[in-house]
């Protein structure tokens, strides 16, 4: 092993072997060779199978020995069994960074997966090699068309991932790309039986292009780098972690996953209190968190701000509000009187906190972004939550056309408001409402503008970020 | 007030009094007499305005004593300060149920609202009539046309809902209609300033329509008398319960919304332990927990067999239920031997529980409905969750026809499964596919399995049930 290898080869290879490519051209187009070449990889790709010539239009050799050029990386998906053999070959032809994407290793929890993960650790022992894996999905790098799916966006941007699970990322990244996220690197590193997230985490530390990070760990091989990792990168970068495996019966489902050691409960809660690291409990809520650390401003304290319809509602939004640790004060005196003069005297519209303000026929009237700028600069609010729920208007005729209208108004308010706003789009129960719903979601995000389908979700993201903030003010 | 007055005239009345409705036909079209009209109400209605001789058709009358013919039931939508006035007229017309729709009473605030409410009082306690509301959107009986939003479903069903937010209610019965639920009767109740919670869930207790109940309360007037309602209705018939304001912000809300005193969360606690009401904390919840209620099987325990695809999602999925009081044991070894012969063997797929089952290419293989049956069958396991993500897929070719496919299997499996079973299909993040998914579940709803869109959804909803089945058993 080369510790100090640079994990730059790693994301940005000029050349990759693909070892077990499938010679049936057709299966292998949805195989590693298919996706590199599908999604656009900028080097070489080499695959190697004994019993090809050519697969999808490359040359293929028999093993990477036989390659007469250099290579920088190496996909090996073969059965496990073979794992050992093919590793030698690539530390003979000096490959420095070798994924290995098989799985049937230690996660296996039998004597020959054990055995096989021994028989690796001590083969990457004396070659000058690094290894990611085994049993994971590697590294996806929109910037150098290195990936492990591609539905993934080719388009590049600011968030980071450690992750060990691969399958989770399948569904993760594309969601996230909807929710208008884009990533730096993606990284699935399984087992961890060489590179670990610690020393990911501090490439992503030191990385420009990476501003916001978001680890999914189950068990940390070496607690006390992971845990300085995190401490330092968190203090100017953001760290959202999702422990998996923190309860007893995850810790069991861990040990079957990636033969992690879960960690006791207790240990995890000290690591969270000193690093000031995100703890998130679901995939979903790390995207909805992602969304959070990368759109909405600073927060300077927990009092927020609701600007929604119907006082049934703003009761339930207030209760999930307090139940996160936010608190909903009542409005000035003076912010009331000012309120009263654009809502309707008789229609039972509160103006305490939360704010009901009148939407217009079809959706956000004029006065409502006077409403939440009244709401914004009074002095007992922190942060503002604006909720919309278009699809309660659209048998009346509200339509495309004007969901994107208020989504306008909103992202215009957001933008020039004194304090930071969030704003939650439900969603309708009409497809072609909700499409209109998402859309509108889309245009508010890639506006910069936090917006979410939920306000537990809002909430959720919004106290997290106040709790973070007072974390950073803290140090 | 008559207290034994039969609700069913408030459910069922032949002639409706619209007081207020619209000289504007095209305004009133939006108003009560039109929603009547449009959602085909059965019986007369008569529009009141002083100064309109038709409205939509019907003759209109300056006050309801100028009706001529005999009249059961007023929707009162006018200025706070002439209800007074118009409920007297009510009373000596021999008027039974009056809908007070406007507000601007009580839950102001102010000392004019009230005064106002102190008026009404007063005025009723000497007429033989019973009030609903003030500041509430009054009833919804599909069965006889009597509706608040003519976007609700025509269809009747099980579900008898008691609330005192009628917006959320705009809310949350289409999106109920259409997670396939359909109601018996909905109340919108407001300030409960006479007609409480307590006599409407008397009235379902008894009422042969309704089977399951939830109500949304935020303050009771007569506790004694709601708490027996709920403790008796809810041995035989499950009552769901949202209690709005329960943290101190919350209980603010609430007091501007409909004048309620909130109650401490130490009685509401007490008053959930010993009714055994199955409490839910948001309106979405709510309609998650009514398709538990009606759709899933009871329960006979609290250890759950996970079938999921991807090792991360099963581990953050057993600490969810972890968390939800549920229990994710080891299946037993013979389970495991028989699981492992239709599992890949080196593709790191766990069989321990969770367990991953090869779903074929295209969603659900034949191997699926057997290794569901192989976890129900597991004398370890008390329910069965089953979470498919088509999306994942659909890159690969899987379209509607293949998602309707693995639905059907879920479904057929379902019906004949040992355990109760609940199915999750996530949603994906393209709206084409999001609505095969969609029409997925409403399949499945449909053919009477519980079904939903995030695995943290299913499991609040099963862990629910499993304390509610507790409970009847404990009786």
């Amino acid at each position: 092993m080369v510790q100090d290898l640079d994990l730059n080869i790693a994301f940005d290879p000029q050349s990759i072997a693909v070892v077990g490519a499938s010679s049936d051209d057709a299966a292998e187009k949805k195989g590693w060779v298919g996706r590199l070449q599908e999604f656009g990889f900028k080097g070489k790709i080499y695959p190697i199978n004994p019993k090809a010539s050519v697969i999808l239009g490359l040359k293929a050799y028999p093993s990477v020995k036989a390659v007469p050029d250099p290579i920088d990386y190496a996909i090996v998906s073969i059965r496990s069994s073979f794992v050992p053999g093919v590793l030698r070959d690539c530390i003979a032809k000096g490959i420095k960074v070798v994924h290995i994407f098989s799985a049937g290793f230690a996660e296996t929890g039998m004597d020959e997966g054990r055995r096989l993960q021994e028989e690796v650790i001590s083969i990457i022992k004396e070659g000058k090699i690094r290894i990611l894996g085994p049993n994971c999905m590697g590294i996806y790098n929109p910037k150098t068309g290195l990936t492990f799916n591609t539905r993934f966006s080719r388009e590049s941007g600011n968030v980071g991932i450690v992750s060990q699970t691969g399958a989770g990322m399948m569904e993760l990244v594309p969601h996230a790309n909807a929710r208008g996220i884009r990533f730096s690197k993606v990284i699935s590193y399984g087992n961890a039986l060489d590179i670990s997230a610690a020393e990911f985490v501090e490439y992503f530390a030191k990385d420009a292009e990476t501003k916001y990070i978001f680890c999914y760990v189950e068990g940390v091989n070496d607690g006390i780098r992971f845990f300085k990792a995190v401490r330092d990168c968190n203090k100017t970068k953001p760290v959202i972690i999702l422990k998996g495996g923190l309860t007893e019966g995850g810790s069991g489902a861990v040990s079957s996953h990636t033969a992690s050691l879960a960690g006791s409960e207790l240990v995890w809660k000290a690591f969270f209190n000193q690093t000031g690291a995100i703890q998130v409990d679901t995939l979903t809520e790390a995207v909805e968190q992602i969304v959070a650390v990368e759109k909405l401003r600073e927060i300077k304290g927990r009092r927020i701000g609701i600007v929604a319809r119907g006082g049934g509602v703003g009761v339930v939004a207030t209760d999930t509000c307090e139940r996160a640790g936010l608190k909903v004060p009542a409005l000035t005196k003076e912010t009331r009187a000012e309120l009263a003069k654009i809502t309707p005297a008789d229609a039972g519209s509160s103006i305490r906190n939360p704010v009901e303000i009148g939407l217009g026929r079809f959706g956000v009237s004029e006065y409502y972004a006077t409403g939440l700028r009244l709401v914004a600069d009074d002095p007992n609010i922190d942060v503002v939550m604006a909720v919309i729920n278009p699809h309660v208007y659209t048998q009346e005729g509200i339509g495309a056309k004007e969901i994107d209208q208020s989504a306008q108004v909103l992202i215009d308010t957001a933008k020039t408001l004194s304090k930071p706003m969030v704003v939650v789009v439900t969603l309708g129960d009409d497809i072609d409402v909700i499409g209109m719903e998402l859309a509108a979601q889309e245009k508010i995000l890639n506006a910069g503008v936090p917006a979410y389908a939920t306000v537990e979700a809002a909430i959720q993201a919004i106290s997290k970020m106040a709790k973070y903030w007072e974390f950073r003010r803290s140090l």
